[in-house]
């Protein structure tokens, strides 16, 4: 008997007939004998729904407000699967956010877990009952409701499971677990048994959508054992995020292709310099609110530098306004942009022991007639920017360059 | 400078665009000094949304879960009102009613408030914020989330006008005041300026629905100024709901003529009359949940008695194969049922001092050849259940008999 912590998205609980088969399934493990908690996202198109009305009301909607208003779509499925579970028979119980004290921070719309009171569901576990806690929502120290930011309900989850010391935390998806790369992309893409935490938050934050990156990275603090499921097959061990390399088996070199489309790219172009310049240059964009990804700074002549850095498409433009009148007012060459660039990366902790993956890389690309514009390395992952076009093309030399085609990889 | 709770109905809220006009309305009355609580409803349709999902996934929803999913209706408005204030440049926050305290019993689905804790909204209305509090819903002393019945919000708002103390409770609605009768049915209806609360709450349970019955109640109880307004005009005073009759004026005998469709009738004839006859034929009504409206009670001769009600249409069905297992197992002669009558009243404070208005009724009733199946009265109401063919007639004929049509009533 264990205690499972069980998340499962929008997609799965879509209408009323998912959240029946969601509580069939939870019945069935309870069934088994296990303690369950339990923690739905929003009906999908939900959130979106109830945005939308904001959006109406309010060009710049106030933060706290739409906290207000975004909590309630996990509301009503935490109602409608605690229904849903007694209907199967299934003692349950539902709590949002705020009822179980999820307290978090007061930054609205994005606030940050601190502190999880798990009294409530341990008295209601000890009972018997299925405890149904609504994710991406909490509230903080003066009980004003906030929520988690987008796929919040993935951290909503870990920190229970955390808080409770759970023996498990499954995220139940519409994929069966993590691949080596988008199936889409590459029909040889095999879903991987286990993936590590650091190799998981890369595959993330690169685009592959399947678990929310913050609660990874809160996975891999509290020693969370995480499993991604597909919410519509019965059968399957999903991925397994593990906390370290297996020691006992050889790792494969690289666990995965990642890649996202979703970038575009900035070059400053002959800045005279001097200390600072980076700053001078970022600083703008960040009191926008601008992400950055990738930069790179490269000296072009003695006295003056190349500098180069990608961010979200859907910033591009406002981006390219920014850096335009700072290179002005830095006295640099001009302004080069690129919106039709992807970023494809190789991720994988055994790169640590294994020198020369980069320049295999390169050249795996180069004999394609790739070209790489951009280049990026940590130390568990390679990326490079290359043009968009190429990206179907690239993930799939790499895919197979490093065997991940084969249950053996290379 | 006065502090006036506003309530604002399902219509009055129906869309985006009506929200920003209750704002523009909130936003005039703040600029001309006054403070404000200001109580929304859920958007209209959103309730019933929010049942049908539930009742998807079960025929008798669990009612503590069928709280928390109802409750998000007025959650979502609140946030939205509360936006739009500021798009207004009001300040204004929004609270639940967990958030606000508004303490209620652990009756699901109809909870009663049993106190208020002022203190956020006296803090917020100093700081010269309009407070926005979703009607309808509190929490138990456990903190589970509780709805208070259809049409609850007129509630929350007169429990929030009296726990503050505020000026003026004003219920805006989708008609301008209270009517002595139904303007649909009688064109030479007129609004009322004034109506004692006693009357009030006559009319509304006998179908006049303009304000939920609980809250006149209330309202009465604790001497909350009450006036019902339209929300689609900007002028006129609508009809304010006063505690005691004006001692100045000559009160007219009928404020209004009531009526509602919804009833069906069901007679047991010839019961063995002995004591607890009553209780033994309501008794299993009761306990499915049933309510009974009239009830009458007629020997038909000294051995036997006739005993007929009214129940709700809608649960006509369950109450007649209720009644007929009842009656067999009482050795009752025989059960007659009509679900195709109405019931009409006169209502009035001054038929207290004014003997013989019920003959009057019937007098007027009898001339145009309308059948009068069961008589009922209280102190300020004189109730009929005639054919359901009649009520339009019966309607306008007391109307006039009244004298309801001219400005000086009889």
């Amino acid at each position: 008997m264990a205690l499972i912590v069980q998340k499962f998205g929008g997609t799965s609980v879509a209408s009323t007939d998912r959240i029946k088969k969601v509580a069939r399934r939870v019945a069935h493990w309870k069934a088994r004998g296990h303690d369950l908690l339990v923690v739905p996202s929003a009906m999908s198109g939900e959130t979106n729904r109830l945005i939308a009305l904001a959006r109406e009301i309010s060009e710049a909607p106030d933060p706290r407000e739409l906290d207000v208003i975004a909590s309630t779509g996990e509301q009503v499925t935490i109602g409608l699967l605690a229904m849903a579970l007694k209907e199967e028979g299934v003692e349950a119980i539902s709590y949002t956010g705020p009822q179980v004290r999820v307290l978090t921070d007061s930054t609205f719309t994005k606030a940050r877990i601190l502190q999880i009171d798990d009294r409530k569901i341990r008295d209601d576990l000890a009972a018997g009952r299925v405890v149904v806690v609504a994710g991406f929502q909490g509230a903080d120290e003066n009980g004003n409701i906030t929520t988690l930011g987008r796929g919040g309900s993935d951290t909503s989850a870990v920190a229970l499971a955390a808080a409770l010391n759970a023996d498990e935390c499954q995220i139940y998806t519409d994929v069966d677990g993590v691949y080596t790369t988008d199936p889409r992309i590459e029909p040889e893409a095999r879903k991987l048994d286990t993936i590590t935490f650091e190799e998981m938050m890369e595959m993330a934050s690169l685009g592959s959508k399947v678990l929310q990156i913050r609660s990874v990275e809160f996975a891999g603090k509290y020693k969370v054992k995480l499993r991604v499921l597909s919410s519509f097959q019965d059968e399957g061990e999903g991925t397994l995020i593990t906390v370290e390399e297996d020691k006992h088996m050889e790792q494969p070199i690289i666990s995965g292709i990642a890649f996202n489309r979703d970038e575009a790219k900035l070059t400053v172009l002959g800045i005279p310099d001097r200390p600072g310049v980076a700053y001078r240059l970022l600083g703008p964009i960040a009191e926008a609110n601008i992400d950055v990804d990738m930069i790179i700074q490269n000296g072009a002549s003695d006295e003056t530098t190349d500098f180069s850095f990608t961010v979200n498409r859907g910033e591009f433009a406002r981006a390219l306004e920014i850096v335009q009148a700072t290179a002005a007012s830095l006295g640099a060459r001009g302004v080069l942009s690129d919106n039709k660039i992807c970023k494809v990366s190789a991720v994988g902790v055994g790169m640590r022991s294994h020198p020369g993956i980069a320049s295999r890389m390169f050249d795996v690309l180069g004999r394609e007639g790739i070209n790489i514009k951009m280049i990026s390395t940590s130390e568990i992952k390679i990326s490079v920017v290359v043009d968009e076009k190429y990206l179907e093309l690239a993930v799939r030399v790499l895919h197979k360059a490093f065997g991940l085609d084969k249950k053996e990889a290379v």
